[in-house]
């Protein structure tokens, strides 16, 4: 038998020549990228072998790792296998990101569905025996008491404290105790927030927030539903069990930080995308990643922590907020209900940009909402230098008059990539300065004086293909052509979204009063990159407002009253969702908005025959891109169109 | 460390010299009689000493056990430790008794309130994304679909049977399904019923019933609450696991016998005494034992099977009937509507005669209820060779004319003890030949002429006190003064019971229009043996009925109706309980209810002065067998007049 031995942690495993090592590796918890699945494509999930023989180095690892990288024994887990037994190591430990907690709460009423009711059961007399449930009603006007409630531990006369939830005592503890918890967690593909909330104040008393532990299984949703669909025996368990241990790890910290028991946590509330609700309950989420994309639920669910492993106070309550479709997941609900756009007067519109980009129009007493599949470029993904905002990324970037590029990273460290936020100044610079053109393509080197300083900023690859260089030194890093069509595609995507929802509702975007601007990575993008690169129009600059996590501060709204919750459940059942693949010439205006701003602003372009190409050439490479993006290759209607949520 | 070996099975434990050796035999699943609850009073949890030595032969084990007994190595469990290594061997293996599962069935309504439908999900378009969800809620009917339900399995587009309960969907199951199955239990304190039935035709599948398992654990109520107050930790535990594990064992033999899968069971309603109500849902029994006798509940419970352990169909219900109050049970709720009491005309009563005797009065509108401290005389315990009803039990006895005494045997083996009736019918016989008096007083041998065959009959033990020969030869059975006496006092608890409701109904015996007995026990007593022992009244006999097992006649409707359940909680509602304890002059009219009917019949006798002063006599030993019975001596309130209820 084959061993592989691991550090950090010295772990052992005995290897399967049945299944890949990627796979034997995270089912023992170490965890790896695994962005496209297992397939050799995205060069993610680098290990070092530090002893022993792999199989040789494949076509996929030469493509995809430097010679120095191979020379010093990194490897992709998916591609080799041991020969003899391994002793190996991670690459590169999990940098910390920076997460946004907070954001604007509205003003609400604070009534929590679960109260805690301090009580006495006195003696009873041989004339009188009352039984202690009834007692127990007869003090708290409950008019049910759970069999579970009364199970375990004494009931003898004496202080007790009943635990209730909508009429019934759902738990009952020893002593007089008012203080009470709750959790708010907002799972997003890329993070997870969790919020210890005291539910008598309503005060937030610590904040958690971690990489989502299934992005071992597939950055993007699309690759986790992927993996579940290549492991239908345990995919699906595995996924769970990957995000009820991070949000139990998380509900841990925020516990030990302020000294709260977690038995004394009785609600918990989950916002996330309709993908990341199904895996977190253990619910098939094939069909959200399958044509015609109708998920096994969207309604709110109500259960017990504990049913899918979530470790809380005894019987605690387990909220999930409600979603529209597949692609309007409760996330988006809360956040459309946190900037109340059911009141709101006038047009406004609501945009979380990840690597979808969700779009809600409130115009006219309606909610129109879409889906937009902008890749994961704008977080950083499929960016050939780029990754996530932690230490050590650029995230944003100026080039001067004088042709030179000033970057700023995060953490001030050495940079060794970027980020989305960088990517898009990086984009909206090239675009300024013309470095790029209006269809997406580089300028030739020589289209510049040969005093001009751009000149020097453009250089040619071995392809023959164009790039920007961002970096030169010890970590050169560049932006190539296909960086800047990257950009360009989830540009397209989502200014395609937002004016077909404008065309919906009949309006123009001079009609529109507000435009809010949701999500963590929303919060980091200044409004003129977003015009700048032209994913919004240069127009809404003045009327863009940021909203924060607003998927967060709905799942804090809903763990504090139940008014809230059967108003976000009524708001998701009002809303309407547009599903742009099946709207009328939502294809012409998709290869419309491929085109950047110019130097001259927005202006419908004169379209000569090059730029037509251009757009066609980019069309092309879009449907490849989402197929390797997760798609499942060959399976019918699977995963076109469709990227992660948040 | 000092191991112990035993046989059968051939278990081996390693001696804890902190606990006894009883405890710890019943801990590894040693099944012992344990009446006592480890006092060293009940002499029956026997075992043999094959090889090794333990502690010397206590006193108690002198008296409890023969000499013969003793030589072959015959120890009391609960009063012997080890000294060296042991091996055991455990004494007479239970013997199946005889069991009631049938009695009356009246016509109800069937309407349970778990469904089956069976649906196809069809495939969505793109144009129109229904959720799964959805589609089940608009096929079914349904308002609301578990979290839970959804979990698990493909949701794809295909045929499904929804497992519906109260407008909820609470389980999908693949392919089109209609057959689900019910399980209907009775646990009596000795006995467990459980019926497998058919939730779309009614039908009775198969019966299973057991011994329950908690004997070990003490025969009476009250000796298993002494148990759990005795070991505070783990007492509870133990008992619910008993009864659990027990539950599961007579599923599974019912599903075996008829060749359903124990996963289509998707209800099990339980109808039990308070007690077994607590210790099967792990509520703390304590407060049932102790005065003021107020229990934890007395309403039905609904809960998941699962939540205690029941293993059956994925988040099947148990449903668990109404009681009264800690000593009118489920059971006798159960029995009480069976029977229909609350729309009877004229006065019925109902009589459910165990080691407790509930007694219910409908009389003008009135359901007036009862429990009378019998004893466990009449189930044949506490009796010096009683046993239960099982084979080689002697269950009938005749008194000839001649003197010779004709013994009926259960499974006609040679007899090794009497069980309940037969004791019953030779009391009924001693007092029908004078060999026992009105007082309950052995008549002296000398009292009968030298001719009469009587004389021989009475023996006069070393003691100086007397018996009857019962059986000489190599197993000799006497019947002793005491063992009369057990009698006498199970007749006046059950007799007076009877008299203090006719009184507080202020009808009299000859108002009665019929006297329904029902249980287990009831059903093996001729009208003539409860009459000719005077627990109830010679008048009534031409008005008796008998019902059976109306317990479980009562899970089996609630079961098959959510009506029936309903009405039975309204019912538990109207009764109302009396306590005997509480009631004025009830120790006087218990005095009185303790003569035997004489040769001349029930007529009230004339009082001289020794009658007194056997009653007396007899109040006190009374109160001292209650105590040993499973009082906690010395705890205050604590378990006098309280017995067992079935």
């Amino acid at each position: 038998m084959t061993k592989i031995r691991i550090s950090p942690g010295h772990r052992s495993i005995t290897w399967d020549p049945s299944r890949s090592l990627m796979d034997q590796l995270l089912e023992n918890g170490i965890y790896l990228d695994n962005a496209c699945s297992g397939r050799g494509l995205c060069g993610k999930c680098r290990i070092r072998v530090v002893s022993g023989e792999g199989t040789p180095v494949t076509g996929e690892e030469e493509k995809l790792l430097s010679r120095e990288e191979l020379d010093s024994g990194i490897r992709l887990a998916c591609m080799m296998e041991p020969v003899t037994d391994l002793e190996l190591e991670t690459v590169g430990g999990e940098k910390k990101g920076k997460v946004l907690t907070g954001g604007y709460i509205p003003e609400f009423q604070r009534a929590p569905l679960t109260r805690m009711m301090p009580l006495t059961v006195e003696r009873q007399t041989v004339e009188q025996q009352t039984p202690f449930e009834d007692v127990l009603m007869e003090k708290t006007g409950a008019v049910r008491v759970d069999a579970n409630a009364l199970m375990g531990g004494s009931r003898a006369p004496g202080e007790y404290t009943a635990v209730i939830r909508e009429g019934s005592v759902v738990d009952i503890v020893p002593g007089h105790q008012t203080k009470y918890y709750g959790a708010a967690v907002d799972i997003g593909t890329t993070t997870v927030v969790c919020s210890l909330v005291d539910m008598e104040t309503g005060e937030i008393l610590a904040d958690a927030s971690e990489i989502n532990a299934q992005k071992t299984f597939g950055l993007d949703v699309l690759s986790r539903i992927t993996y579940e669909m290549e492991h239908p025996e345990e995919g699906a368990g595995k996924l769970q069990r990957a995000i009820v241990e991070s949000m139990n790890a998380m509900i841990g910290e925020v516990c030990r930080e302020t000294g709260v028991r977690r038995e004394s946590i009785r609600e918990i509330t989950v916002a996330a995308n309709c993908t990341m609700l199904h895996l977190l309950l253990g619910i098939d989420a094939r069909p959200v990643g399958t044509a015609p994309f109708a998920p096994v639920f969207t309604g709110s669910r109500n259960l017990l922590a504990s049913d899918i492993g979530l470790k809380a106070g005894e019987r605690a309550a387990l909220y999930c907020l409600p979603s529209v479709s597949a692609y309007i997941g409760a996330d988006i609900v809360a956040g459309a209900y946190v900037c109340d756009l059911q009141h709101r007067k006038g047009n406004v519109l609501f945009i979380d940009i990840g690597t979808n980009g969700e779009i809600v129009l409130a115009s006219g007493g309606r909610l129109l909402s879409c889906s937009c599949a902008a890749g994961p470029a704008l977080e950083g993904m499929n960016i050939s230098c780029g990754m996530r905002a932690a230490d050590g990324a650029i995230e944003d970037v100026v080039i001067t008059a004088d042709g030179e590029v000033e970057r700023k990273v995060i953490g001030d460290e050495a940079p060794c990539g970027i980020c989305g936020s960088g990517i898009l100044t990086v984009t909206r610079e090239l675009i300024r300065t013309g470095i790029v053109r209006k269809t997406g393509a580089f300028a030739k080197a020589d289209a510049f004086d040969e005093e001009d300083p751009r000149r020097k900023l453009i250089e040619v690859e071995e392809d023959g293909k164009r790039s920007f260089r961002l970096l030169d030194g010890e970590r050169s890093l560049r932006i190539t052509q296909g960086d800047v069509r990257q950009v360009q595609l989830a540009k397209g995507a989502i200014l395609s979204g937002f004016m077909a929802l404008l065309n919906r509702a009949g309006i123009g975007m001079e009609d529109l009063d507000e435009v809010l601007i949701a999500g963590q990575f929303g919060a980091h993008l200044p409004a003129d990159s977003l015009t700048g690169v032209g994913i919004l129009p240069k127009g809404v600059e003045d009327r863009m407002r940021y909203v924060g996590n607003s998927s967060r501060t709905g799942a804090y709204m809903a763990l504090l009253s139940g008014v809230c919750r059967r108003d976000m459940e009524e708001l998701a059942h009002h809303m309407e969702y547009v599903e742009l693949g099946a709207t009328e010439g939502y294809e012409r205006l998709f290869s419309d908005c491929l085109i950047f701003p110019g130097e001259s602003g927005g202006r419908r372009e004169h379209r000569n025959r090059r730029e037509r190409r251009e757009r066609r050439e980019c069309r092309e490479r879009r449907e490849c891109s989402n197929l390797r993006g997760g798609g499942r290759e060959g399976s019918e209607g699977s995963c076109e169109d469709r990227k992660e949520s948040r």
